[in-house]
Formats: structure tokens, C-alpha cells, sequence
């Protein structure tokens, strides 16, 4: 089953927000193992409206509108779907008494006469009730296709979805989809793909699709099949053979779960206190280790060393060190890392010192030169980094490079 | 000009991530006075795609189409564009040399051979060199219709757009557009409408388009006319008019100055040094400053308090505040920027203590309260906030009113 979603509104067009419903309902749909090859996004325009509906009828099966539903004049999804599927309107009382009730405890001393376009229902509609606003949902059935309407709130949207169209749509689908995350970082796009050519080539069911996000690798294998357990099944040995040839590489095979949790369920599985020691990235590494909810029971103190005396005074990085071989090089790392779990009094200290640019760089020492350390167990570890692009990119990858060398040097010396 | 935006990816299509690039894009194309009727997403599907790049052609005079440019086979966007053009792709040896110095000092040993598929260029194409990763932008341009290629990570779309096809779109646009920018932050985006509705009711040309970010409001102020000089004297009435109602809540009104740079330029017009005392917020207030360039002008360092330990250590929080009136508190508040000031020997600090949540909230310190202090010129401000959202909301919220109220803070003090 084919599903396709239409978004309807100027702001969408304008930029004016981010269209969070589509996200959304896509990630519902693929939940529920509905296939899903376009997304469409119109304004509020008649010809325009009718038209991508009705090329979305033609190429999918269930068709989900958003926005468009509201009692202004401008608003007339419904009245282009009620044509487009030749199901006239009507009044509907039930839904004029809900609008009724919703509207009578609220702002209006009277209710608007253009509130009463929203109890207009196509003949022979399903229609959801709304309990967070006046527009109903409604679902539209003929000649084996389906419009679903929602209003564009997601206060109204996703309650609507949840209790009413979701379970709908389940009642449709014969297939189960079953899939499974595999998070790698530190090996690149084009070298992950390399790796793993023979299992994509020719595959059909499970999928192996692969999303690049910054200084790292996801990859989701999916299968379908009649029920939960097969599709489990058909999953299974490809994320173990995956898994077998990016060992350490994988830091997640949790779709939720992000590095920086990866990082802190390491720590605090190996009762490890953790500090970190900022140069380049000024407290950007901090701030993602303190994102995880519960990082107070690895994470105390943190150091942002911007200047080389602020090295100095709080992570005793020696003077002759910063001057023979400069803020940005393997000794002040090093020392840095060390100095970091002395001054914090834990276990464990990632440093990070570099150029981020876009002045500083040096044809020795260019912009995105970075150091990053570690320092636990009285052993160091420091890596030698060349980012690329602007200040933010550069800043960025360090914060993601520094917790991986981080996670990876837990692994080594603790496991 | 009529410009239809198509987004290519079936992480989209998934609800993996959220369509960010069209929100940007379809801003910009805005900005620039082009008219957009449609936005579609579409997998990487030769057939689907191809009939979506066809149907985009018949219907607009430039396709903007984002991602599928990658190494992987997947990857088709740039293929499908040279058949449905019909360019032919071949080598772009500048191309093959730019991946080749971007990839050299980076994590690969040896290239992978995949890459080299990003040097192949439809004949005839604008090739736009890409400074943040492999995949370049590029143009396609035949019988009077454009189709425009960019990457889709938004770390290297935005840099490509801003500068290569942004300045290319508007000289094929007849009439002059003169937007300008006001930035707001500390005032809600319904209260800012509120105040200007006389301004946006019937407004015409210029028009004003209201854009909602996180804790802040942005306004543009946009005319259309026949020359620069005309519509620069359109707008300037309105944005002073504005100005005039919004005082110091406007920021800036630069539309590529972020509240980050304003901050770092008042502390440099001052020539004050500034510190950053964090519990909650751990390192992000600190990382958003030094990403502005020059940031060690004004910022050495940064302290990261997240146990109440750390507070008194680096910060000399007594010991009887802590326990008198708690980590979350107006006095804690207080004396963590009075300490970082005297700690870092600087002249200004800001001081964020909250509760982020999800865990920690009590009936009376409920999740979302955050404390800010501001002191300098041993004067000392505490505001309390009570921010709604999750964890990572309510921080980003707390590092943009720290930012804010650190910027009015100075206004009052050496202005």
C-alpha cells in the first residue's frame, strides 16, 4: 500500500515554519510498513490543489492531506478533495454540535458564521472527531482509494493520527515492516558503502539504506514480511554481519540513541567520572555529553580554556610547552588531558585544541588542524585531525571526533 | 519567476529527519522575490524521480533540487538531471582535482574509488565548488529553464546557495527586491505581531513577513521596484518605524549577524572580556560565543560548574547559599557570575543554573526554571525563566536568553 502526503499552505511555500506534520506522518507510515514515494507540498490555490490530488490518486493508494481545513476563505482542501472525489457536502449536525461545544467555552461571545464552513462534511465521509479544534478529520473512500484530511496543528494533527487514522490504516495493511538501526563513527560514507557493496547489490528484502550525518554513518536494515517475528528474523543476520565488519566502529545499534548517549552509558558502565578539556570547541563537547539526561552521574566540572593562560592556570599546562611547540600541537594536548583529570579530580579527560579558522592557520598549522587526547589509566592517547570547511563545520566535527576517540579509548583500556 | 524546490532523499520519505533545507530554500527564494507553488520529496528512484524533475520543468521556470549527490550508487539525483537535460556527463578534471585535495589530508589512506563519481559534471554545466565537502553544486541551464544541484547536509547547502546561487538567481530577476532584516530576541513572536498589526494589515509593498526561531523573532521587511534606490527608500520608513516600537529588543539588523556576533561586537565596542559560568547549560552558552570569529578578543575562558562541587571550587559558591536556597536558585544565580568575574579576572560574566529535565523537577523548581545572572561593573542582574520543552528546548532556550540578557546588560551598564 502506497501512501502520499500533500501539505497544503503558503507558509509552507514562504518559509515562514518547518514542516515538522510531514516528518511526522512519514515516520508514522513507515512504522506501519506503508510505502511511501512522494511528498508534495501546494498552497492554498484551487487549480493547483485539485491537480496534485489528483495526481497523487493516480500513483498511490491513500493520500493524506494536512492544513487547508480552517474557516477562512483561503482554506479549501476539503471543498478541492469533495469535487476531486465527486462526494459533495453537506451539513453535518453531529459535527455542528461539536463545533458548538468546543467553541462555547472559549473566546467567542457569539461563534463566527464562517465556523459553520468547518461542519461541512463530503457525503459518505468518515468523520474524526477533533477534541483540540473545530476542524474534523475526515476520510474520504472510493474506487479503492482513500484522502485522509487532518488540520495542520500538531496539537490537532498528531492525536488525530494517533487514535484515529493510525489504527485505520493498520486494518489496511497486510505486511509487517521490521527494521534496525546500525550507528558507525570514524569510518567514512564512501568507505562504509565500500565495505558493505556485496550485501546492498542486488538486495531486495531486508534493505540496507545508508544516511550520512556529520562525522558519521548510519545504516537501517529493513524487512518485510506476514508477521513481527519473520521480519525479525530476516533482519538479524544481516545486522550481525554488518556489526562483524565495523566492530568497534559501532557505537549504536539503537535507533534513539545518539553518540553522546553511547559515550555516557560507557561511562557510567564502567563507573568512570569524565572532564573535558576545550580549546577550539569552547564548551560545545561539554554541552553534548551534558545533553544526555543523567550525565551529572559522569560529568561534574568542565574546562573552557580558550587562551593559553587559561591552559595553564587550570589545567597546568607548562609554559615551556605552549611556547616550543604552540597551543595547537600534540604536547599541549597531551598535557592537557592529563592536566584535566588531575584539576577535576576524575577518572577520565578528553582535550581538544585547533584552529577552527577562518584566521590562525599557518601553512604549517592550517585552519582545521585539531589535536584531541585522551588521557585515563596514566595512559595518553592523542590523534592528529584535518577537518574540513568553515569554523562551524570544523568546531562541529572535533565535538564528534572527540567523543569517539573518547568512547574508543574507554573501550580499550576498560573492557 | 517561478521556482519549485525538489528534495531528494528517502530519509525524507522515511520521516528520518526533518526537511530543514526546504524551509531555508524556500526562505531564501522568497527573500529574493521569486514565487514557489510547489515543494515535492522524492526517493531515489530513477523513474519516480525522473517524471518528478519533467513535471517540475513543465510547470517552473527553475528546480532547485537538494541531495542524492553522494559517492554511493544510490545516489542518481545528478544523473537523472543530465538525461532529462540531456547533458551528458563526463569528468570535470578541476572537479577530480578539488575531491582529490579536499579528500587528501583527511581520514582516507587512499581514496575510494566511488568518490570519482562526484567529478562527473553534466556537459555544459555551472560547476560550483563546494569548500565544505566532496559533492560540488551545480547549474543546468537549456531552453530558457535552470535546474540548480546542491548537496543536501545543510552544512554544505547554505554555504553554496549564500554565496554562488543566490547571487545567480537575482540577476536573472527583472525587478529589484531590497529586503532588510530586524532581528528580536526577549519578545514572543504573537506579542511582535500584536504590536505591528497596523503595519501588516494591507500591506502591499513593502510587505513584512514574520520568521519564528528559537527565542527569537525575525522580521523582514521586503520591496519590490524598479530600481535599488527605490526600494531601499521604501523600506527604510517601515524598518525605522519598526525600530522605534522594539528599541533595545532589536538586536541586530544584519540578516547574517546571529545574536552570537551582536553579543562579541558590543563586548569589543566596550572592550570588555567576558566569562561564562554553566551549570544546566553545560558548555553550550561558551561554544555559541566562540563560534563567532575574533571570539578570543573577548572570551578566555569559560567555566562548566555542573555539581554543586564545582560551583564552590571554581566559582566560590558558599556552601550555606547552596544548601540554603539550592543549585537552582536567584542567589546561587548570583554569586556564580560575581565568582566567575573574580575567578577568570575579567570584567563581565553571565551565569545559567536551571533544571533541563526530563528528571529534577519538584512542584516549586518545576523542569524548564532557569535562573540567569549578568554581572559587571560589580553590578549584578538575576531574571528567572520558566522555559517549556524538553531537555535539549529548554537548554537552547537558557543559552539564548543568557545571551540576550548578557547584550542588555551591557546596554545599560556603558552605554
Amino acid at each position: 500500500m502506497v501512501v502520499e502526503l500533500v501539505s497544503v499552505g503558503t507558509e509552507l511555500l514562504l518559509g515562514n515554519i518547518v514542516n515538522t506534520n510531514t516528518q511526522y506522518l512519514a515516520e508514522q507510515c513507515a512504522s506501519l510498513g506503508l510505502s511511501m514515494y512522494h511528498q508534495v507540498v501546494v498552497g492554498d490555490n484551487w487549480e493547483r490543489l485539485a491537480e496534485v490530488v489528483q495526481t497523487a490518486l493516480r500513483r498511490s493508494d491513500v493520500v493524506i492531506l494536512t492544513g487547508g481545513l480552517g474557516p477562512t476563505e483561503d482554506d479549501l482542501t476539503k471543498e478541492v478533495c469533495a469535487e476531486v472525489m465527486e462526494m459533495p457536502l453537506r451539513e453535518d449536525s453531529h459535527t455542528r454540535k461539536r463545533i458548538e461545544d468546543y467553541l462555547k467555552n472559549g473566546i467567542f461571545k457569539k461563534i463566527p458564521d464562517n465556523n459553520w464552513k468547518q461542519a461541512q462534511v463530503p457525503e459518505g465521509a468518515i468523520v474524526l472527531d477533533n477534541l483540540n479544534g473545530t476542524a474534523p478529520g475526515l476520510i474520504l473512500e472510493k474506487e479503492g482509494k482513500t484522502v485522509v484530511l487532518l488540520p495542520g496543528p500538531p496539537s490537532e494533527l498528531i492525536p488525530l493520527f494517533q487514535e484515529q487514522v493510525s489504527p485505520y490504516l493498520k486494518k489496511k495493511q497486510p505486511e509487517v515492516l521490521r527494521s534496525q538501526m546500525i550507528k558507525i563513527c570514524g569510518v567514512g560514507e564512501s568507505q562504509v558503502e565500500a565495505e558493505i557493496l556485496d550485501l546492498i547489490d542486488g538486495q531486495t528484502n531486508p534493505t540496507i539504506a545508508t544516511y550520512a550525518k556529520t562525522g558519521e554513518v548510519h545504516l537501517r536494515v529493513t524487512a518485510r514480511a506476514k508477521s513481527e517475528e519473520e521480519a525479525k528474523r530476516m533482519v538479524k543476520p544481516v545486522v550481525k554481519e554488518i556489526k562483524s565488519r565495523f566492530r568497534d566502529s559501532v557505537y549504536s545499534a539503537r535507533e534513539e540513541e545518539t553518540l553522546e548517549m553511547a559515550v555516557v552509558k560507557l561511562l557510567q558502565k564502567y563507573e568512570l567520572t569524565v572532564t573535558t578539556a576545550e580549546s577550539c570547541t569552547g564548551g560545545l563537547l561539554a554541552g553534548r555529553l551534558v545533553n544526555v539526561p543523567g550525565a551529572s552521574e559522569v560529568f561534574r566540572e568542565g574546562f573552557i580554556t580558550y587562551a593559553n593562560k587559561a591552559k595553564r592556570k587550570y589545567l597546568d599546562v607548562s609554559k615551556s610547552t605552549l611556547k616550543k611547540y604552540g597551543a595547537v600541537s600534540p604536547e599541549t594536548a597531551r598535557e592537557m588531558a592529563i592536566g584535566g583529570v588531575f584539576a577535576a579530580d576524575c577518572d577520565v579527560c578528553v582535550a581538544v585544541t585547533g584552529i577552527a579558522g577562518p584566521e590562525g592557520g599557518t601553512e604549517e598549522k592550517p585552519v582545521g588542524l585539531v589535536y584531541i587526547a585522551t588521557y585515563m589509566k596514566e595512559k595518553v592517547t592523542v590523534k592528529k585531525y584535518q577537518f574540513k570547511g568553515n569554523r562551524e563545520k570544523v568546531r562541529e566535527m572535533a565535538v564528534v571526533r572527540a567523543l569517539d576517540l573518547l568512547r574508543r579509548s574507554i573501550l580499550e583500556n576498560y573492557r
